[in-house]
């Protein structure tokens, strides 16, 4: 038996949010016939990302609805506007009722807790929109990536990279996730080192968060209020 | 002035190549309107790469011929592949002839050697491949990054994110690069740490990195002698 492993594709997400651990885990599936991986969205159509890439999904939610594993990419308009969008928010819902494992990347928790799925749950998130995880009833944690129960969220963008080499170790042992490690040559070395979390003011950026969320919610009143009211 | 930082794009690429940098230097733009990101091929028809997402770019080659930084990612059979595509190959070779800088990801910089841009520079690409950047009369050089006049090489895949930040700092100051890297929250925790090179024996990769190249150049037996005979 075959492993799917799927990624949520829609309009306007970061696409490192999703080619990260899309990429980790195809390393996954070339090594090992046991997995395999798969994009879905609505369509085939192309959809923006937050950069000038665009993007297509190989397979629609209709052909796969019930994979063994999905993973919501996050962004900021695509993905605040995606609060609302009933249809897409409903394909993670139906998903998460036989997914062994439902993860996240960033911003993609908080489509996660727009499903319902973290009342009551450890999770993570972008640092900047990590306060927002509590109007969804989870219990926001500052994380690399967090586990609990069947819901695995990661912190913002490249942390879905970090896990998806978790994944990959729990999927298939810690000998193939050094493996796939190695292939795609993830031995990160920035330039100024890691982030000094110390000389982050979280707060100051929240006017910039709210900012965001007023512009890509300006139409859904009811989201905005339940995110910032 | 704005300056124009141009990734391309071709059928069969490994998607983390292109988005890892991608998204980095879109966060550049993001902050500095003086930079701006655009994704270029021969037209805009959706791309397979070695991941089932698909791609496409916003503009074509003939749209932007002369960007002032070309930055080429890499892959396996799209790329080795791509080595006889003679177009491709002159598209590198034009807009080198404008840029500030030519960069690349992985075996991107097989590409830039193709285009005969890497004649006694010091040059790195994935680990498994170094020993071919030789027969394009380059230095191999086992490092993250190199930087070697206007040529910019980075190690394989994920190291095109350090690359980009480096090259985020050179373009805009290190205060920048730092903000980019917060925002696309690159403060990177391996499960199982770094990669150990001093396990990894690169020589017992040459049968499957032949195998590689056989299959992909079995049309092409002049370029198959000039990387392996």
């Amino acid at each position: 038996m075959t492993m799917t492993i799927a990624f949520m594709l829609y309009p306007g997400l970061t696409a490192l949010d999703l080619v990260g651990p899309l990429q980790t885990l195809t390393g996954l599936a070339q090594l090992d016939p046991r997995f395999r991986t798969v994009v879905l969205a609505e369509d085939r159509a192309t959809v923006s990302s937050d950069t000038p890439l665009l993007l297509a999904a190989g397979h629609t939610f209709d052909e796969i609805p019930e994979p063994d594993v999905l993973i919501v990419p996050g962004g900021i308009e695509g993905t605040l506007a995606a609060l609302t969008d009933e249809r897409l928010i409903g394909r993670i819902r139906h998903a998460a009722r036989t997914a062994q494992v439902v993860g996240s990347v960033c911003t993609g928790s908080l489509l996660l807790g727009a499903a319902g799925l973290l009342e009551g749950r450890r999770a993570t998130t972008h640092w900047a929109m990590r306060h927002l995880l509590e109007r969804f009833g989870a219990v926001p944690v500052a994380e690399r990536w967090v586990e609990d129960g069947p819901i695995l969220t990661a912190a913002g963008v490249a942390a879905g990279i970090d896990m998806a080499l978790y994944l990959t170790a729990r999927l298939a042992g810690e000998e193939t996730a050094r493996k796939v490690q190695l292939w795609i040559e993830y031995d990160p070395q920035p330039p100024a080192g890691g982030i000094d979390w110390d000389a982050v003011d979280i707060p100051s950026y929240r006017p910039i968060t709210d900012a965001l969320l007023t512009s890509a919610l300006a139409g859904h009143p009811r989201m905005l209020e339940h995110l910032t009211g």
